[in-house]
């Protein structure tokens, strides 16, 4: 018999997004798509997500908010050399650390690039909260920082992947959650009664309903996960049949469509 | 003279979306970089934007946050006909208000389809919270909800465009923001210094600097935004000439390039 203790856990994220760009509206964000299938791809259940500006005050009560919350907080952004990159700054005052020049961050950037010089913007980016470690950044050198259940990243997407790929080891993983899903030809004004009592029935499997406008193929996706394979296809078959039996009555001219 | 009462006020924003499809990596966001786009064109500050899953304590928790904060919340997603639709419950419970079949939305959704009955998932959404008035949805007629400072609208992209245009008349807008960028050809390791002091003599110009991965035109992207566009015009004069000084010594062998 399975005990409660060796019962796979659920490990808990969320993604801190740093930037004025994406609030802007100058840049659209890709990071938290990045992240979340991330997350997924190692069973980890991202919570949530945000996105402050960069304002010191603002990083520091979202980061302390995500890191009493969650096993884990991702962050992107402000880690460059520039005045405006003051995610380290905000991470040392969030941890209440000092935030000095780190001989191994220089290292790692000088063992990267050839005559590196390391001019004041450089420098910047070697500092390192007091208890961190590095991220390794196999792109540009520069690297991010874990400290506890924080994980400093960068903004550009390029090397944000690579540091999510350096730490993805590091990390706990979740229960394995699947996922399967029907395409439905009718719509979901008729499939919310049929729907909110399958999901009554499976207290276990979450069933989401999401309408495809503009979509040819079909007029709703219906998805539904849970972390029990046997109970998943026994709801897929059940959700089928729903759609199938609305689909037909609807040919018919027995009932809508939408 | 121009007195402290006539100076035009900044008007904030945040924006919530609501959906565990994007937190699991099914569904890319888009909805934040429209949100963010609207309110640059209205002048709204858009400050801070959160995903959250479809948990109700979770929805509830957010919209107190935010509405306490800033001048306006917009949220998207969870305002669909099936039990996975949560928000309306969210916002009635965030303002302490009953939720109740309204019949100014279901008229709204009659009067957008011949023939439309009121399932039991249409009824759904038919609920607006006590206090709230519709937000017109010209795509798909079940409307979107206002209450107080509270904006609250549908997940898919097109509708979600169509009740920001609906809504868009009736917001206060902000002081405008100008916007100007200049390109560089030397990396952020050689412009730090230089930016950093830029930024020290303009506190009123927010100068933000890019790096162009990838990028065969350039290297880093300096942007500045004021609403002083004479200012503006002046940093963006000597931030080219810093970058233009910079390339040129690079280009004679006198400085590095990155």
């Amino acid at each position: 018999m399975m005990t409660k203790q060796d019962q796979p856990k659920a490990v808990t994220a969320a993604m801190l997004v740093v930037g004025d760009e994406i609030l802007s509206g100058r840049t659209k964000d890709k990071n938290i798509g990045t992240v979340a299938d991330f997350c997924a791809d190692l069973s980890i259940d991202l919570c949530e997500a945000r996105i402050v500006a960069d304002e010191i005050d603002e990083i520091v009560a979202a980061i302390n908010a995500l890191r009493a919350k969650y096993d884990y907080v991702f962050t992107s952004g402000g880690i460059g050399p520039t005045h405006d990159d003051i995610t380290a700054d905000a991470v040392a005052k969030a941890f209440g650390v000092e935030l000095n020049v780190d001989q191994r961050a220089i290292d790692a950037m000088q063992a990267r690039f050839v005559d590196y010089e390391m001019t004041e913007g450089r420098l910047r980016m070697a500092r390192i909260p007091e208890g961190g470690e590095l991220i390794d950044n196999p792109v540009s050198g520069a690297p991010g920082i874990q400290i506890e259940n924080v994980f400093v990243m960068a903004g550009v997407p390029k090397i944000l992947q690579a540091m999510l790929e350096s730490i993805a080891p590091t990390l706990k993983t979740g229960v394995p959650q699947y996922s399967v899903f029907v395409n439905s030809q009718v719509g979901e004004g008729v499939l919310s009664a049929p729907l909110a009592a399958l999901q009554s029935s499976y207290q276990t499997v979450k069933i989401g309903s999401y309408p495809q406008l503009g979509s040819k193929d079909y007029m709703t996706q219906i998805v539904m996960r849970s972390s029990d394979e046997k109970i998943l296809e026994q709801v897929r078959h059940e959700a089928q049949a729903i759609v199938d039996d609305l689909f037909e009555k609807a040919k018919k001219g027995q009932g809508p469509t939408i």
